[in-house]
């Protein structure tokens, strides 16, 4: 049993869309980083860095936090959704979601969707970075199906973060690799049921 | 034998300092971000994101971008630096970094240091996030000599962010624990070593 503490964010929905893809049995928690409960001391204890995802393995007691060391835990745990033969692959991809397919992401929601008025030269700089990161993604799925052989934690990583597309202002008719991509991910059971943790806020956004 | 592509940035120097940390002969390719040279054809056939640092391993042909891999391959290759017993730990804190004490800073970096007159908005905004995270840094090394366990990847890839610390505005006084792990890591031959790759720029910074 997995007690997964999250909240309905891209990053949250890396590790309840993952937890469904393995199915391993969970217990959600519900984090509100809009009512800061991701502050309390008993968070804190999981997740120094005040930041959901986290988790704790009741197999053998084990806490985690941080999306992308989920992913790896889950799938090594399981054997699903990191084969060796495209390991190496995998993680590079990963760590690109990591250091930039997400907080260079997470900027421009805030200086592009929800405060476009703060600072035009941010707002444009993050815009700017955003597609830069598409335009890679675009490129690189132009003659792949999915991110790093066969769907992977690479793309359980970066599929949260391009749901966001109507926040980041992206049109996805110009990626049509990441269109295509997008698509076929949002189809997956998985998916339609990880996207709803802990709650529903929102069908997933169709481009 | 590695092939080490890279330049004098924080995270190109994560990948020079491991390298020299494994002890394993590496040849170096300097890739000149200061004249665009990331985006030149031959170099984006191994790192399609533009970013340095990346590795070619000619023991078996394989390239790799993105630092954080880089790290947990060549730790995988040499065994060193990412024991079993705190894998788990080691590379949650890895990830810590490459989602936040790296982007985040490199935020402040744009923001704090090379154009603090661009926004004020955005200059608080990465002032205030670069505080938290050296906190969260701070807190977590008050009862423990490096991030998780021995010294390992995990410190290999914290260090050389938090040697930027003046271009961050960051006073180490104010963090002594950060302060105390940055001084020991410093003086490992390795660190002084690995730091000056692919060349001397300056000496190493020290509060």
């Amino acid at each position: 049993m997995i007690d997964l503490y999250t909240w309905t964010t891209p990053n949250g929905r890396k590790a309840s869309i993952m937890l469904e893809e393995v199915g391993l049995p969970y217990t959600t928690h519900s984090v509100n980083i809009g009512k800061n409960e991701q502050y309390e001391p008993s968070f804190l204890e999981i997740s120094p860095n005040n930041k959901i995802p986290a988790i704790v393995d009741q197999d053998n007691g084990r806490a985690l936090f941080e999306s992308g060391a989920i992913l790896m835990y889950l799938a090594e745990k399981t054997g699903m959704l990191m084969p060796e033969k495209d390991r190496w692959d995998i993680l590079q991809w990963l760590m690109w979601q990591m250091g930039g397919f997400g907080p260079m992401l997470g900027q421009a929601h805030h200086f592009v969707h929800f405060n476009p008025d703060a600072s035009e030269y941010a707002r444009k700089r993050y815009a700017a970075e955003t597609e830069r990161l598409y335009t890679v993604l675009d490129d690189h799925l132009a003659d792949r199906e999915y991110i790093a052989g066969d769907y992977s934690i690479a793309d359980v990583a970066t599929w949260p973060w391009a749901s966001r597309f109507e926040w980041q202002k992206i049109d996805l008719d110009e990626f049509e690799n990441v269109k295509r991509w997008y698509l076929a991910i949002a189809e997956r059971p998985a998916v339609q049921k990880g996207y709803h943790v802990p709650k529903f806020v929102n069908e997933i956004p169709m481009p």
